[in-house]
């Protein structure tokens, strides 16, 4: 068989210890060859692969990125955009002349709706799901969100002793436009006291109580908020003091939004940092190397099983197969009766609500 | 209610952030105190508690070992040893002294034991499950365990460049005498070619093999190895070549002796690292801050509640009540048939078989 | 005799260790007392302190911030503000109550001044040099400055990897007003391609022109400004993009103004990232733990020796002793010949000129 | 020009940092070529070379170890050992078939030695110091020795909190045999109260008596020892411990002998923690990165200056060129009077004397 990989979308660390996964359990298990596709479905229309056998992928397993480049939005049904041209058969018409029997597609949501498009195609599809913020159907947990969770921590551990000798509220802004995984699981971590999550739209006086309690107590506060979180009311539209800006979240983020609607309410200075793409560089953390591993090869033994069609997913403990149809346009956000949020509840962390 | 703590048996990260957990949890929903004994059950003779509520446990989920200390051997029952004297009913006259309601024991094995008998004498328990080696029945993961393969993890990538810089064979000794899986995440995390687990004895010629073909290709070999592991036939018995130390383990161990016993088989220098306690020091990782707080929550939950004898444990993605008698006496080897070891196989790292 | 110690300004990386250092070295060597006073001066207002002994000092050596507290604007001659009254007799009256004999001022500029001014009073002091900047006059090389620079450039490490997967441009802003060390030495260690500093008004075009000719070779390219950096002939004057922020620094920074006037003349995309208080919180260094152990050993020494109204600095590779009026005033930009600048344009790294 | 670069000895953080720093400024200030030599020079003989580039360095910054590898023994004067053939003209055959002009040496005492007699033969040749140990002569301060500083501190910090939990004496042994600085350094750094280096032979009684204080105080203690540390009238000697062992410093090395020697003569378990190889292996830290790159621009300038015969060093806060003759067989312990010392002695921490 001669398979070909690639990563489609947002980077995430742990993209190369998948991509050394699947080379090295294809070819250790007969696999004749194994190709990979450069900066995701681009390369099929650039025609720029690279040949994947034991010396390529050896040294790739600590490393971030992905050493086969990905693309945000390139996809060969639309050339480029909503409105784009229809380039498949071209993307198709290199496949053949590569001579792939398969591909293992890595990437989120419209990484697999492209991937099944191409199968309806003759292109046969093995997924594996990536997404940093953890949000992708039928996976309980991602690699890549591990890795960004410890940025987060390690921040708010860095902003905890300054916080405290100054006797301030500080604000981390992580990612997370739809779902709040890495603000809760982050906040938990780094010891915040108030965690703000998309899935609940907060209420700035809620807020600014703790800080104002905690200036009687600790005399200090951590927020952490995700780059989604919303105040009831939509007391935090950011249209005027942004005015001028196309992209809010670039200039400063609703952090740094907070951080201004919260100083008339609370005595100590408030400050915000935006950690931004930091969270989804550099080495994947080892539980996430672990994780992508055991992604990779499961992949891998489905390619040999050619059991097409399929997502590798993680369920409990479990590495499962998941219909690359029951994925595409669907997502994870935190349910209101999760656990965490029960348990950031029990422990006095506030939610903002 | 009056709720005791307490801490027993080896140290290892995340123990303080379980302590904090149940008592913000407990505290925050309606327990009248919380109490944490030092220790161990040996604060119990020598009647040495500290009070803890907010202020007491502000600052301690970051940090490594545990608050309350604890104890290796202390077992009121046997005080001290096997054959040692009963001296539980000092320990209960405390008990009732400080008007203590139940007990949350974070602990393994034995500490789970003693923790049960004392609930005989009429002291209601709730169990913490604490063990690096995540070999505790019934437990998925503990926390802990990720700190300790992350340990090992870095210390596989410093050597990773050494080892390829003068063409060596590292071997790295990890913690695990009796279940490989600190060395069996920790090295595939850490990209070892062998990994050698009690689990599984090992053929040192197989071993060696494996070097040699690599000195012909990579020009070097990671080798991480559990303090359990043990050849087939016996050949690391570490009789002769330790004869005078009382503690083969504490003079150089069985990544030394290996060493010693590869040198002669290949042609590259063959040097070992013993990580010994720093595995189980230091602060935890977010991901085990997160497990250990879920835990430690859960755990408060019981005893609100009121649901004695059991043992909160994490199954799949859920925190789950075990009996406590059905984890005394158990113990959880990697299986032969484990994912993990497939994956391993599948992507050609050798298990020395 | 009978010692205090503050510390002033800005907290950073290493204040624990110098607290440490010099209690442990006077309690050591025969001094009586050692009084640690809190928040700064405004502990000598509002007779806020705390006895320093081993105990108390066990522990903190790796902590970041400073376990006194500090405060960024208490000046007793002007409290508060420029207008503010002279309430210095207050804080004299305190000193002579305590006893204190001399006092050990840990801070920048503005400490140091108002230290010399209670000198004046009566109050011998010592000072110990205190910025994160790294710029306080006639000291080479200050503790905390190793830890700034050190989490720039693992941030860079970072962002090399997200960088190169998607082919970007990716800012870093770091701190830095007046003098940019910090981000000329983090952006060397960090492997950035342009390094802006406020002592080199830059050419936004020269900095395009990098960012282009690497589009096509590279892919990518990593720049650290620093948040003094400006353009030439005023270019990045963000009044129209913020006109509403009443601190632009907040909202986003240079590095986001910076990535929205370079998008337009470049074809890759283009994020930054703003680091913030991240880069002064957390545990130094090792470095940065026995540069603050040598400073604080030696201001130990001169209190014992008596030798009142110095600065302890260091100079090359020894310690020495610097006249108090000397540093006040006085500040250290990157000299337009220093060795760091003529190897970044050695080695081809631009500095935006 | 056409300069070859090699690297010799053991290979420590930052070689990586000096071969790209080196070529970057080569190429980008006129130098024609430079070419790498594998393995020492090793490569000379075996004519293993590799050509040197912008491509060929990019994403080394970072990276332990040595992309050129290197060999710890090889002195083609003496191949192999001291009364081994000289083979030197074979070398010297290569260096002209390819063309060298000059040879950027990289290495320790035994490195400069040879490249000194490789100068005689009409290569001439500008050195760069390289040692983990920081004991070449005239030099203040190596690449790789803050690296290694940093993995002791870390362990350190480490053993501290399970130390702390069960109240253990916990000894860790570094690298350096005949200079104790990583021990001195490392151990301040981590907050060890016992520091045992090569240079000052210590009293076993010594050491035990502040184990005997502390288990009465803070209850624990963090012994940091060197690998050449001795007692004195020799106590330590290993000789009927590890009769077997024909390398004491494999099977366990003075820490794990003096676990043993020290557990009679106090209360609580004493452990040991052998770090080995992995205090030269891994990303060099920041610090070394710069240093690295200032050493290897320094390099290049003399290079491009034909100012042959000198190798670069750091004197107080400067580059200088110290005379290749005036470094060969020479070495810098850490002096009796060292500031370190005092320190140490002023801050209560025990040298064992």
């Amino acid at each position: 068989m001669h398979i070909g990989i690639l990563t489609g979308g947002g980077d995430c660390p742990g993209l190369n210890a998948v991509i050394r996964a699947v080379t090295l359990a294809l070819l250790n298990q007969g696999a004749a060859r194994v190709t990979g596709i450069r900066r995701g479905f681009l390369g099929l229309l650039t025609r720029d692969v690279v040949k994947l056998d034991e010396a390529a992928v050896a040294g790739i397993l600590a490393q971030g990125g992905t050493m086969l480049g990905t693309h945000n939005r390139c996809d060969p049904f639309h050339y480029f955009g909503a409105g784009g041209a229809d380039v498949s058969a071209q993307a198709m018409a290199y496949v053949r002349e590569l001579g792939l029997d398969a591909l293992v597609a890595i990437g989120g949501d419209g990484t697999m709706t492209i991937a099944q498009r191409f199968a309806a195609l003759g292109l046969p599809v093995v997924g594996v799901p990536k997404t940093i913020d953890n949000d992708i159907c039928h996976n309980e947990r991602s690699f890549g969100f591990d890795s960004a969770v410890a940025v987060v921590a390690e921040a708010l551990d860095r902003l905890d002793t300054t916080a405290r000798s100054h006797g301030r509220v500080m604000i981390v802004e992580t990612m997370g436009r739809y779902a709040g995984w890495i603000a809760l699981e982050g906040g938990l971590a780094g010891g915040a006291q108030v965690i703000l999550l998309p899935e609940l739209p907060y209420r700035l006086e809620a807020v600014a109580e703790v800080c104002r309690q905690r200036e009687a107590s600790q005399g200090y506060t951590l927020i952490c908020i995700a780059e989604g979180a919303k105040a009831q009311g939509g007391g935090l539209t950011v249209a005027r003091t942004l005015a001028d800006s196309p992209d809010p979240l670039r200039l400063g983020g609703v952090g740094a939004v907070l951080a201004q609607q919260l100083q008339p309410l609370v005595q100590s200075e408030v400050r915000s940092t935006l950690l931004g793409h930091v969270q989804r560089g550099g080495s994947p953390t080892p539980f996430d190397r672990v994780l992508a591993t055991r992604f990779g090869y499961a992949a891998a033994q489905r390619v040999l099983r050619r059991e097409w069609g399929c997502m590798v997913a993680l369920a409990g403990a479990e590495i499962v197969s998941v219909p690359l149809e029951t994925v595409a346009g669907c997502s994870r956000p935190v349910p209101a009766d999760h656990e965490l949020l029960a348990a950031a509840r029990g422990l006095g962390i506030s939610l903002g609500v």
